[in-house]
């Protein structure tokens, strides 16, 4: 029988749960079950179960394990992502290393990979050499990805290719992982594992190209964070890439005044930003890309639909809900 | 073939040279290239192979994989343990926080742990499930072990059996865990491959209490590090412990006094605590614990060579020169 959405989300939850956190000592185990319980969407771990469901729902128990597997790598990474990037809150909460400190974000986050591997081993499937070997090389790849995107806050001529590997290696990787993780589970075909992956990519590079778009141009009510803020921090996101390739000589120079600046009025950098934005046509460009890769992502998707005549429904309902997409 | 001591440690050193660190970003994979070429002595790959090829010499070349997967684990744990206990220098040359900076140290030593895992799992045994099981198991407890370690930093009230608790966790589960490796690479039974993780908790706990002797205890020219370094930094060691257990009310208040003085003549300091040390014979029952420990490994290890008919020379060798004696 198929497992609905809110089913699995709850099954995952629950084995959240379960996880044998309640150990000594209480100062390296409690920071981990705080992290885990910090409120996230259980994107992967969902995907994960679909992914598998939709090729085989004789599996579907089987790909919870792996799936709990990438949300512990997934929150393993926001916890020492926090601490490099000084971040104090996440979700309205305090992060690890501001509740605790940074020694216990590092130990607990060290743990957390190290349990994901854990309970990555559980996992029971006639492919399991493949999906441990996806799993370590993603792992690598989203360090990649983090260790890209640090270097490029000391940059002001990162390319729109350089920015696209490095949220590929940073966020769609993992996505990718997930799904084909799943497919590997219900023991897809190599073909359709492939796709699946390569539907992950593109779904996730227009999730994070939304997320940069949104972060200036979105709804302060339903964006859920402030608007604006990638623009004060002057974080490399997309927009800025584009921004900076397309200004004029004169135009740059005041842009890079504005970025270089330590003590500034906020609104004032916001305001300034955005204009340039509009001047270069940039939030048009960036909501372009954002439906290039969602379209790619849903293409391929009714791809492997078509190839191996499966229900892809669910999947594109969350790919729809994720890119916002009334279709 | 038996293959001798110095010919393994230079596989070893070969294997280390070829892994593919010449990636990008060299920001993330300098470090750790760095890190694996540090002078250390590679003691824990040895006896990995060792002990694969004490149970059978066909298979030495397979337990070379876990080993370095070992080697690469133990240098993430000192990577991110110098940036938790900010040690400046390692072997007379900068650590990775300090010659790189922090968050490099994070992400680097990150990276480290899951190229553990990466290099783990392509080991060829008929154990493959036993090694990974024992690996994952060990990494968290070294992890256990570094937290109790740092939760001690700020107790004076340490008892002698959490004491040696945590130097297990924190360095004899490694040692045991390689010995286990490299005998289930061997296909030893069951029991002897248990034999051998007693052999290496025990080696373990007798290194690291000598460890701590040798600090205040040691003769400077052969020690290789300035003789009283943790009595200055009121590190919580087996002698300090044991002192705090048997001092008199009156001594105990002096020593706390001189534990807690942040500003003091580091000579004064050591004098002091080493002449209590003497008074209450510290020195002579830290000799005998490193003593006891010691001698219940090499039974151990005697008893396998009984059990088995096979030929321990090798490792007997490697432990006498480990605690340095002269049988």
């Amino acid at each position: 029988m198929m497992q609905q959405v809110a089913d699995i989300l709850s099954n995952i939850e629950k084995l959240i749960a379960e996880l044998p956190l309640q150990r000594e000592p209480q100062g390296l185990y409690a920071p981990i079950g705080y992290s885990m319980q910090n409120g996230g969407k259980r994107i992967r771990p969902l995907l994960t179960v679909l992914a598998c469901q939709m090729f085989d729902n004789q599996k579907t128990d089987d790909a919870y394990t792996p799936a709990i597997a990438w949300e512990m790598f997934h929150n393993f990474t926001l916890l020492h992502d926090d601490l490099m990037d000084n971040a104090p809150m996440r979700r309205g909460k305090p992060t690890v290393y501001t509740k605790w400190n940074a020694n216990t974000a590092i130990l607990s986050g060290d743990t957390m990979l190290v349990e994901a591997f854990r309970i990555l081993h559980q996992t029971k499937s006639d492919n399991f050499s493949q999906i441990i070997e996806l799993f370590t090389k993603t792992a690598e790849e989203v360090c990649e990805g983090q260790m890209f995107d640090m270097e490029f806050e000391t940059r002001n001529n990162i390319t729109e290719s350089e920015y696209i590997n490095m949220i590929r290696l940073k966020t769609s990787v993992l996505i990718g992982a997930c799904l084909k993780t799943g497919a590997l589970t219900g023991n897809a075909t190599h073909n359709d594992a492939q796709l699946m992956y390569d539907f992950g990519i593109n779904l996730g590079l227009a999730f994070q190209l939304r997320d940069d778009w949104l972060d200036t141009f979105g709804n302060a009510e339903t964006f859920g964070k402030r608007i604006g803020g990638d623009i004060v921090s002057s974080k490399k996101t997309y927009l800025l890439v584009k921004l900076l390739q397309s200004a004029s000589t004169a135009d740059s120079e005041q842009i890079t005044f504005w970025l270089n600046r330590k003590i500034f009025d906020e609104q004032e950098k916001i305001s300034f930003i955005t204009s340039m934005y509009k001047k270069y046509e940039i939030d048009r460009i960036g909501q372009a890309k954002v439906e290039e890769y969602g379209d790619k992502a849903l293409q391929t998707l009714r791809q492997i639909g078509n190839n191996s005549k499966i229900d892809i429904t669910q999947l594109q309902e969350i790919s729809n809900k994720l890119l916002n997409r009334n279709k």
